[in-house]
């Protein structure tokens, strides 16, 4: 690499704004409103700070652990979102691809621009599955059989999006760019309702798609203890502790903050992810410090599409698993199990 | 709407700002001194955050509520404030018009331009009175009887002003404009005291104004449990904790810091507003969360009217009342009553 | 007044450095070594914030009271300090007559240029000396004994001074200008010793002190609750609670957040003064709501005197008065013995 | 000196950098990655304040006291640290004679440019080696008896580096220097295995040093309660409580946040020093209020050096130390022994 190669993931979020149209730029940067929840995510992850143990032996860093009991490289994965083809022909074949090399999940967003059954071909790696439920049940019941079919090891239910998100910044300039369609949606049967992403969904439904897949299911967007307590009475899997990158209703409380409360509501019943913020190594050792089972990395990984492709996402995975084995070794906590609360002051 | 339509209460005031006489925009904007509890205000709502709750029926939403006994469409009110009439030339009759239109009450002031006569003839909703006592009880019962008369429905007696506050932002500039004179106390007998907005008025001023009108009366710049107390003891329906928009004493508490103490000490025996810095959505939210029943919204109303009139004014209520109900449906609350304590962190 | 007419003290400030020479205004505004306590002195007056209570009687505000039980018009008093002669030929003489004028105590300091005996005799109110101790006791006596012969009702030891303070923003300008003698410290028996100011004083100078003077006297610069029990102990009559404008060591607490420990400490036994950071009405109203007496105020004088002269005082102390007579209408303290613990948050 | 003479050690910084080539600039006051930890450093003293005594007999000030029970005249030390050659030819030569002259002890770092012979040579004061071990125990040992030999007073082993620290800031430039060998690393036997900065340390190899040694033995990088209480029971004599400057790992605690946990658990087994972000006499003040035995400085030497060499050291140390006993005086604790909790708020 050159001098000028990225060194960290601010370092791509710098090289891939000039190489993006504006409109896609503020898309993907936009948050909700006035953006206090997208700098709280950053500014939560900051205020926390790190007791490091000395004198242990780090001579081998083991990032491995294992998600939903799948083994898995390093506890990051990439979190659902669009926008993958419009930074990079493949779209998410590129990040699939690039995810497998890593070791690590995939979760694609069931609203991609290729279809599930293109990316589990592409996929070198464990894939799972977001959903966002149709109104119609039978929608949603092809897309959890094109996954079981393709392969997908979870279904992700994002529940924490009724409503679509109201980004200010974007709603400017998004109409200044021709989306492209989504692929996999085509390939469903077609709606009866108008629809967008946002349709309610309930407890029902929770229960209802638990009834249909043996697919373990994990929540996205989980904030609060009641709704842990819940999640663990319905029997999910997993819950993803999220606010959405701050991009739904802003002013609600910064993921790495909220997740402690969720943590001690349903921790020992399901395995709790956190979304939101994670920029560093240091970043992934809090979460886990505070009972993450791992975490998921949303714009950075559109930051490496843009500036190189697979390779790009291939090298800000690295950067990012590097600096986790790197703040294990320099906090003394060589393996996943070593990290526990004390990490955190 | 094109393009540059404002998105937002903020996009209102910055429209408004290059639309209006310096002198003008300096009244309105400023605060008290060093204006520490203007912008206190704002950030006292910023550091509250929200916890939503997922998976909740939010396929309807509905903002409806009561104030005082009567349904209205949202928990929003127009605060009283001056200057309508420097920035529309039907000034409070416009502003009536427009929160009739959108099913909510409008808090006249007593010193408007228009008489209390006038605006109750163009509103088209419900119509509250504010009122500043006058030395001559006379005068203030003239005000009164002309408010049950013209059909309004509650007294709003502003407290916080025993002295007109003194803003050294306008206190440069305002005499560069000519303000009009106020139609409304010119229908009153004359003065026999010299007087200003400010005259002290005290807890048995209360009781008098109790005595003489069957319309309920609300305390309007209360912000400790104390007077809470003593205002819930001398009968009034309502108080409205405010700050007068950080007009009056620079550094008292930010009415949303003061609320909860106002509540926990009358909340059982009369009905809590909220005035002060509400400028979202999310702001309501929050303030209905710690125990208000409805929100006052003062200066935004003014950037409405003076960037588009009554127009202007309709788009900003329809503006904030969307916001609430989006922030209501990605906080799993769908109706008034489902806004608790639990709804703030 | 003009519309450029000062509204606030800090407008005083504004309109006073152009006018100085950049040497004097340097060693006025310094503060120690980083000005960290000169900032925080301000900051910690903002965190407070104020409990106005309403419809109480405020027609009429008494800001009068007693400092060592003589009558002043305001809990205000002029802080000892120099560079009167550079800003003002009558330099003192001028502060005094202003002071005076006011109905407020002024507070000479022992290094004057002007002789206590000239301030004396041009003061129309109360006076107070200031006093540094010499190393021989002698020099000091003679001092104390001029200062009963002129009249002063009590003298304000400075404690906070056993070196002078390292002002790293003036250190490098200060020899640019040629200061004034002190014709005060003329009048004196020659020093036996080298000496500045900043000589060690103990314990047992205070009690030789009280020993050789009827004369009531304050210590200047306490900051702790034990400094405070040991000035009970030893029994002055008052305690100046001051980190000396933050110009002695830099990084002591903010005065304001000082005073609550000292009046537990102290308050059921001598008076309690405030000094540092007071540039607002709502500033001294704060400092008597935590247990002030009174507080005193150094800069602004200074800036009042570059401006305007005696002129100048006299409008610094008007405007301060009337900011607190202001403050205790809005916040429904009609009189001094009305202020309390609750006023402040 | 001049009027642009140096006044404190922020303005070294100010003169060393236009002195320095920019990639040693960069490579010394870099941290690692976002440098949080270096600012923390800085903001965490200014977070503490200082609660002064008056009226004790401050005529002489002691900074005197004992390092592992040697008399020293300051508790300060030099920090251990590379650079010195760079920025001065006679290197760290020149720093242990100015840290002589001041009278107090210099730790050389075992990376020197210049033997430890000839440092020890150069020397007039106490030398304290600093060490790195090696893979090979046989090297380590060679560096303990050149160290014993040389007439060093202790071993500080530097426990917090088991990687060497990326540090963002100087990735990107310090290929632009041609770096100096050290030669002290020259004089040991050569490595068998590929070597760096960095190479795991654990509690047996802390054994194995006690046992080959009748050296004291400093753990350089402890930050938790945890490991001080393990280094108490390992029976080493010191411990730094330090995070390298906040050069490791960023997003660690603040050096003088972790020194009270560090005291608690193992102030009454061994001495603690406190090593990043001492610029001024005060925060030397705070470090002892809080437990500190001394504390370390680092980059301010090299800012010295860089500025006038060993006289430049000296003159930082010098500044260092007068503002210790300034502070000490103004604070009413003559001696070291005066210092105590109650001198932090």
């Amino acid at each position: 690499m050159t001098a000028a190669a990225p060194l960290n993931l601010f370092d791509y979020e710098a090289l891939a704004q000039p190489l993006m149209h504006p409109a896609v730029w503020d898309v993907i940067v936009a948050g909700a409103a006035d953006e206090i929840t997208v700098a709280e995510n950053r500014r939560a992850f900051d205020r926390l700070t790190i007791r490091p143990r000395m004198l242990v032996d780090v001579s081998a860093i083991d990032t491995a652990t294992r998600v939903l009991g799948a083994p898995v490289a390093a506890p990051i994965l990439i979190a659902p979102s669009g926008y993958h083809a419009v930074l990079c022909p493949e779209g998410e074949c590129a990040t699939a691809q690039a995810a497998g090399r890593a070791g690590i999940v995939m979760t694609a967003p069931s609203g991609s621009h290729r279809t599930i059954e293109d990316i589990a071909a592409a996929a070198i790696g464990p894939l799972w599955l977001q959903l966002y439920l149709f109104p119609e049940r039978e929608r949603s019941l092809a897309m959890v059989r094109r996954a079981e079919a393709a392969g997908c090891l979870a279904i992700v239910l994002t529940v924490d999006a009724p409503r679509f998100g109201r980004k200010d910044r974007s709603l400017r300039s998004e109409n200044d760019f021709d989306w492209p369609e989504s692929g996999n949606l085509a390939g469903l049967p077609p709606p009866t309702l108008p629809w967008f992403r946002g349709a309610p969904v309930t407890w029902a439904d929770v229960d209802w798609l638990s009834g249909v897949t043996r697919l373990p299911i994990l929540l996205k967007g989980i904030l609060t203890a009641e709704d842990a307590a819940l999640a663990a009475a319905h029997g999910v899997e997993g819950i993803v502790v999220s606010n959405h990158g701050g991009r739904q209703l802003d002013g609600v409380t910064a993921s790495i903050d909220a997740l402690p409360e969720v943590v001690a509501a349903a921790g020992d019943h399901c395995e709790i992810y956190l979304d939101g913020g994670v920029r560093r190594g240091t970043d992934v050792l809090k979460a886990l410090a505070l009972g993450a089972r791992a975490v998921m990395i949303g714009r950075p990984v559109l930051w490496g599409l843009a500036v190189a492709g697979p390779a790009g996402v291939a090298d800000v995975l690295a950067i990012l698993a590097n600096e986790l084995a790197f703040a294990m070794a320099l906090s003394g906590r060589p393996t996943i199990a070593d990290i526990d609360r004390t990490v955190v002051r």
